[in-house]
């Protein structure tokens, strides 16, 4: 069983309530929009990501024989609805903002357009992908914007929930800027680069120190990152030096040493001294361990003499947002917009577009969220990417991605490139979207609806 | 490509260095722990779980054809490397506390006795699934103690970190105490009971709320659980009663009514005053939205008339300790214990064992960790699950993991049932692990290790 690709990864009720739909032929073309109810009070922004895996989740859309024998024993299921899932595909149309946009709350950034039916059943499943990855790249973006240009790595897996939150941390981090990821099987599937230098075990395993370094060095003679913390950090970097000099003669050069334990920066100067009085300029040093982009600021702040840092555990899951208040809501049925007026959770009604405007400056000034047929003078954020079921354009190598996203963090106001929170990003509701909500609610009150 | 199974879902360095000891001819057995470092400021205890999928890793253990053949094309592995990968089998011991153990920092819940280079290889994986799952049920049983209880169910999937975090969160919070979850894979996938009610896009995709509540009661006449605030609560409460009475002639039964949104406490009142004098006692009331153990408690103390609660984002993330701070550390290599003495990192070295002792009221009182071939008269917590690679017993029915939870949940002492911050249990080291660790550092001192 993979999870990830299980039509079944599904909440109960999308089951329940498709049945509903067919039982009563309520089949026309549903609009459902995802979007971020509000920012978390620690984000100034928000970066889209997860569409990629949205799509392959929809291309992909089947119920397994294997499945569909469960669902069939469970006896909680009509007839019409197993042979409704033995059938499924998707076979709707998606809109969606580009892996990489920088989005506000309210800005819907992705639409399915799909039969009721149908466009529920995927509701789980489209929330669980953009969920996560928008989250996680936003997290990340925030350590690219303090790192000064410094490579990161990620190196969250292990803290990761579970195998696929590893697998698309790597992924959306790499989206955001980071420079690689030390999870292999990142790298085997989308191609990031991967990086890795040595546990605290390697050093343990050995008798000592000095070996291990060695041991290390002549295995992977083009890629020695040694680290150096286990039992006493300058003292690593004393034996450092001296394995540097005795592995002269073989023609191996050791590229870097990490530190992961206590006062980072003061450890970082003492051991660049000792490296480069032992004639060692060129080693590089990485920093690790708790790392998060508050720590990232500071210590680039600092001054300290590192010259990469891996982020792992804070990064991967988005420590101090582990989720986004984000929502896949109904705006239309059968032509008819509609509209949630739960309290506290009220929703802007029909399909939409968002304009986004620019400064003179080359930065973004604000948005305006519009209905989809209002035609603005903006720039225009959700653009076609399915229809019938079928993407309109092969994805985007994943570089390309990263290097867009790198130009709109560059466009970003400074007063939302900083780690604190700013006053809002202007996001304005336009008057016809504002009129088709009234309309919608009068229409609602006068038929009696609530 | 099923990230949850693959062996490339390691990080990068474990490869290098399973390289650099199959260079240098250490296979030795190694001992490697799992452990927490420290509790999470807002948590008493830690509830062990993920051992059964550890297990299923390790079992499954194989490096495809496919994943050799993309390891050789990166020209980054050793032939040595790429063979002993290619035959990967986990052929070691497992020994582990019970998926369901309350268990403390500095405590190992699982050991792992293997030749070193496997033993390395699998730490990624391994710490993955034992963080994630640990993390949620021990966040999920802070819900069940203040619950009263009432059932809990598992709302999250749609905010869980990816596909396997959602599918797990559903079984840890169902060891911990859950009723059921609404992610159907985890019901095919693990018998968990499933729950479902329905959505507010169900209510807006009707143009009559009182329709919405008719169709779907009619499509599930079983299990009418009816969402009442996608408008007004207290007029959808009104719908409820006038659709019983025009179900009635039919049969049909409500059972229950769900409020997301509002103060909960309230519309719950509210809502009970009109189902009963509507003449239906029966109807249940379920409450969701943003629900933690916090709000869970406020819920059950203020006497609202709630029947069941729908937990969601804020357990599946475990939002407010979204990792723990654990570790897998090497103990021992070639029967030499050793120790990691990095800054505010240091561990206990060698094997350990825990011995829990009770107190004369039947709950637990203190713990002594010591060396695993120390023998005291306490009751042991680690204990033989593999050898030779194969599992020693069938894995138990989860159901039955429920109720030992439950049972050692009782046994908690009053103090650290409660959610706020409660003074440490009693963790004892015993002073044959303390004398062991001065001689680790007395050897290595001598040795000129450091």
């Amino acid at each position: 069983m993979n999870p990830s690709t299980s039509a079944l990864l599904t909440d109960m009720y999308e089951l329940t309530m498709a049945q509903a739909y067919l039982e009563q032929g309520m089949d026309e073309p549903a609009v459902f929009e995802f979007f971020v109810r509000r920012l978390p009070t620690c984000r100034n922004f928000l970066v889209a990501a997860g569409l990629e895996q949205g799509l392959d989740y929809l291309s992909e859309l089947r119920v397994t024989q294997e499945e569909l024998a469960w669902l069939e024993q469970s006896k909680r299921f009509s007839l019409e609805l197993l042979r409704y899932l033995e059938a499924l595909r998707f076979t709707g149309e998606v809109e969606a903002m580009p892996e990489g946009t920088m989005f506000f709350p309210h800005q819907p950034i992705l639409r399915i357009i799909a039969p009721l039916p149908l466009a529920q059943l995927i509701e789980s499943r489209v929330m669980n992908l953009l969920n996560f990855q928008t989250m996680v790249a936003s997290k990340a973006a925030r350590s690219v914007l303090v790192a000064g240009g410094k490579p990161l790595i990620d190196f969250g897996l292990r803290r990761a929930h579970g195998a696929e939150a590893g697998l698309l941390a790597a992924r959306a981090s790499y989206i955001a800027g980071f420079a690689g990821t030390a999870t292999v099987l990142a790298g085997m599937a989308y191609g990031i680069p991967l990086y890795g230098t040595m546990a605290h075990s390697f050093v343990q395993a050995h008798e000592d120190e000095f070996l291990a370094f060695k041991h290390f060095a002549e295995t992977q003679p083009d890629n020695v990152v040694l680290l150096i913390d286990t039992y006493d950090t300058e003292a690593g970097a004393d034996k450092v030096v001296a394995v540097a000099q005795s592995l002269q003669a073989k023609g191996i050069m050791i590229k870097g040493v990490r530190l992961d334990s206590g006062d980072l920066a003061d450890h970082a100067r003492k051991v660049r001294r000792i490296l480069d009085q032992g004639a060692l300029p060129q080693v590089s040093i990485l920093a690790s361990g708790n790392l998060d982009e508050y720590r990232l600021r500071d210590l680039v702040q600092s001054g300290a003499p590192i010259n990469s840092f891996a982020v792992g555990t804070a990064m991967t899951t988005s420590s101090d947002a582990p989720s986004l208040d984000c929502a896949y809501k109904l705006q239309e049925y059968a032509g008819r917009p509609c509209r949630k007026r739960s309290e506290g959770k009220a929703t802007w009604p029909g399909r939409k577009q968002v304009y986004r405007y620019d400064a003179d400056d080359g930065c973004i000034d604000h948005d305006v969220v519009t209905t989809d047929d209002d035609q603005l003078s903006g720039h225009p954020l959700l653009r076609p990417v399915m229809k019938g079921g079928r993407r309109l354009a092969a994805s985007p190598p994943l570089a390309d991605v990263q290097r867009a996203t790198a130009v709109q963090l560059e466009r970003l106001p400074a007063s939302l490139r900083v780690l604190d929170p700013s006053p809002a990003y202007d996001v304005r509701i336009s008057d016809t979207l504002q009129g088709l909500a009234r309309a919608v609610d009068r229409t609602s009150t006068i038929k009696g609806v609530t």
